[in-house]
């Protein structure tokens, strides 16, 4: 579907292995100077790795989860699939509980409870089965998305992206830096921007490294910076992840993308979002009723352990907004390309 | 003219100071962890200051660039006023070129040259008599814009500001930070939200450190959170100072400072620029025309010498960015408020 891409060679990295006895996590807590896997035997250890930010990006964590809970079915003695949901569900509930606003913790969860459901006697085997698909599936749709959005980049544009969509946030290739990747292939991309995007700077400490490892060359931007450059006319396109999307088109992502998308509109950029169907919420009506996760404080008092800030002072630090869908020009899953999102729409597609 | 302040509480941090040899500066670069203070004995030390950010802000490089003067009187021999303005030029240039963007620096060298220029015998003295009165009528500036900007705040608003413009910006007191104070002494202002300003961290470092020492709570925020900010209906007024003010209001100010623009009237959220007249510059028609500071893209690859982002990455740091006079609700200077700027008011205010 995408016959100029070498996947080969541009996509390489793997956050989330597993072993067959273990989960294996990129700790990107660490990164970039350091690349090291977090070991993970037990489900609560995958939870607190969730909650922690060793795995991060809305499609890794559901992947994760998804191994989380073959971890746990190594915790409990059940005969039955039906004795082992009633005895899985604390850990599934743990998972659940380790970060509230991507919705595809849940998807994930809900998919292994469903497995679980319809599972014979191996139901161990049928978990670890439906979390195989999970992550397969998911880079399926990466690469899908990559042709599907990358088609909509006129040829020679800068793009501005935000956070940390790549290899590092899926099971691999990525959504927006997937669509990135593959418009640099393409070379309908000339130059690709990305914001640090604080406090927890993905797009310094990420994004900027893992387009590196593909020789893709990026330029790092102030989050505060992109009004300015989008004057300058250097970007066409923004490009975006997503943790949530309602039923209108409404899209939950890491704090700083609505800013992004209001000034997209006042300069005529256009404004992408590239997420899994996984992704996609039809049971949340709009994006007032998302839960916005906030974090501690205290990611906003340093940098790499040094403080920054005076003791005593006080910090809100809200992870994600939501970009109402009037400002999204298009919504890319691997379902095809959804133009000026409403709820008439997305019902056709994800109805 | 503002008879609830208690500038004895309130305003008690002095970035800049004479000691009648020397020019001690409030090292910002250390801030808010070690309060020192800089020697410079050689106008040179004080450009080197300028640029290096030990002092910062446009009201404070201007009264640091006239003591650089009077440093420089120090250096040359001449016996006529004359000769010396013709012997102080180079340093004259060595001051003026240490930060392009704000314009208080040219300004300030200029009433240092005037001074000179109609200086007598004792022009070393006349130097230090124009840049006390530099440093005093900043101060006496400061007050009457808190007065006069606190009054267009709605009593109980929330306010959002940007960078640092306080005390450490100035002689004192501050110019948007003033409003800020003088706005909370008035309980006109209810809650104080402060933009990080990344790359420097002027926001964090600064600006919350400087609220703490007045006793007036201010929440730090991602730069990137402002819009999602605006949109919970927690601030009615975005205050922030200016480096430039161009003959039709455009307004160059700190990078992330047009970005807030852009969102505060997508929300209804009014924006004001306070700073002296000594920041306007008419001989500039609008904002397409300022000299746009880059500053090392290395201030974007750590904090507090704690490198953050791969070797390699590339980032462009531009530090300031200009806020169209459309967008801006008021400018306060001491000589009075501007609403909706624009050439015809600038003219009459400033012609």
């Amino acid at each position: 579907m995408n016959e100029t891409f070498d996947y080969a060679r541009y996509d390489r990295i793997r956050p989330i292995r597993w072993t067959g006895v273990a989960l294996e996590l990129l700790d990107q807590r660490k990164l970039p100077f350091t690349v090291e896997y977090l070991t993970c035997t037990a489900s609560d250890e995958v939870a607190d790795a969730i909650h922690s930010l060793a795995v991060r990006g809305a499609p890794a964590i559901g992947i994760a989860a998804a191994w989380g809970v073959v971890l746990a079915a190594r915790e409990v003695m059940a005969a039955t699939s039906a004795e082992a949901l009633e005895k899985l569900e604390p850990a599934l509930q743990r998972l659940n509980a380790a970060r509230p606003t991507a919705v595809n913790l849940a998807w994930a969860l809900a998919r292994m409870r469903a497995a679980l459901k319809t599972a014979g006697n191996d139901w161990r085997g049928s978990l670890e089965l439906e979390a195989l698909a999970i992550a397969e599936e998911d880079l399926a749709a990466n690469r899908r998305m990559g042709a599907l959005g990358a088609a909509l980049i006129e040829p020679g544009s800068g793009v501005l992206t935000h956070c940390n969509t790549g290899s590092l946030a899926t099971a691999g290739f990525g959504t927006a830096l997937g669509v990135i990747r593959a418009g640099v292939a393409q070379e309908r991309i000339g130059k690709v921007f990305a914001g640090e995007t604080r406090p927890w700077l993905q797009g310094a400490r990420l994004t900027a490294w893992e387009l590196q490892q593909d020789g893709i060359p990026a330029t790092l931007i102030a989050d505060s910076a992109a009004a300015h450059l989008m004057k300058t006319g250097a970007v066409k396109w923004v490009v975006v992840g997503a943790d949530r999307i309602c039923a209108n088109g409404d899209t939950a992502n890491k704090i700083g993308t609505y800013q992004l998308a209001l000034s997209a509109r006042h300069h005529g950029v256009k404004f992408m979002v590239v997420a899994p169907s996984s992704t996609v919420d039809m049971a949340t009506p709009n994006g007032e009723t998302i839960e916005i996760e906030e974090r501690d404080p205290g990611e906003m008092f340093g940098v790499g352990g040094v403080r920054t800030v005076a003791e005593g002072i006080v910090a809100w630090n809200p992870v994600f907004d939501v970009t109402p869908a009037e400002l999204i020009d298009a919504i890319v899953t691997e379902k095809g390309v959804i133009e000026h999102p409403n709820t008439e729409r997305m019902r056709a597609a994800f109805g």
